[in-house]
């Protein structure tokens, strides 16, 4: 047992470092960047509150559990920006060796059973995993709203690349959470060209 | 629908704020003081990945919803060290004001379950809420072995008030969790002692 328990602390200690990893979007107030770790937090509370926006077939304390890991891998990877340019595939295989390293500081049943969580979040398929993706992807266009544009200022963003690169994604698990929130992104951006 | 979404969505930016309230401890590395939001992520990450730590009448989903609403109601009256001096009958009664506040922002009846919720945390009677404390408590622990002594040097801690402030809390619910961290910190504070 001891073993084990220190196999956890140790996975439990690196985690830590997600603290240190800045996202492209800012806290809603405009103050700083926001970290990974508080947007972790922030996207598993805005799954449990919207709850209600889910299909019959999510369950959502399994979207808990994948919002909680989802973005560990970005300790070793760092935040990929939506509206930056990036190679996709690249990311992918980068983000899969830090998955390996991460989750194989567990015990092998734990660091077996959340890679396969990880791995589920990642492949967009599941009803859990297509809610969580909306969450993760609903979260910083609020927080952009709140602080006046944030990176939508910052990478040049209109509202139609909006809705392709992030409203279609954010529809797909969550629809009339995105047609909500898609009135307001549209009042924004309408105010914002005068 | 969109009255119940944008109380919802008001909630969840008051929440935000919760990353602008400093905690006593640092990060792991001890560069700054970790904020309350990425606090409320690790404490729900410790809680899923140390679930074998609780007694078989704990429902982990419900601890981790806990967790994850724990401490917005630091967001009005700041984090609380538990190391430092305070009036514990002011603190809960400031406490109590700000849930009824923060909680109130929610739809009825999200309100009504999420501040019952924290009044079963703060009652620290059920197995759920027993298990949560002792997962809140623990990992400030962790965060101080691990940046070389941090709040206990600050406050002058000694291990026997570690054990009757801290220990005795999470003992009760993660006996085994306790045994094995109370080893580190005897290690440390022998060290310490030189
Ligand atoms: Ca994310």
């Amino acid at each position: 047992m001891s073993d084990r328990l220190g196999r956890q602390l140790a996975f439990l200690a690196e985690a830590d470092r997600l603290k240190t990893v800045l996202r492209a979007n800012t806290l809603a107030d405009g103050s700083r960047r926001e970290n990974s770790g508080e947007h972790s937090w922030h996207v598993a509370l805005y799954a449990l509150i919207l709850a209600d926006q889910a299909g019959p077939d999510v369950r959502i304390d399994r979207v808990l559990r994948m919002l909680l890991i989802h973005d560990l891998v970005e300790i070793d990877c760092g935040d990929t920006p939506i509206h930056g340019s990036h190679d996709a595939a690249s990311v992918a295989a980068a983000e899969s060796t830090a998955a390996d390293r991460i989750f194989r500081l567990l015990p092998e049943d734990q660091a077996a059973d959340f890679r396969a969580l990880w791995d589920e979040f990642e492949a967009n398929q599941s009803p859990d995993a297509v809610f969580a993706k909306s969450i993760d992807r609903v979260q910083p266009v609020m927080q952009n709203l709140q602080s006046g544009g944030g990176t939508w200022k910052e990478f040049a963003v209109t509202s139609e690349q909006l809705d392709t690169r992030v409203g279609a994604k954010i529809a797909r698990g969550a629809p009339g959470l995105w047609a909500h929130v898609r009135a307001l992104t549209r009042s924004y951006f309408d105010r914002a060209a005068g």
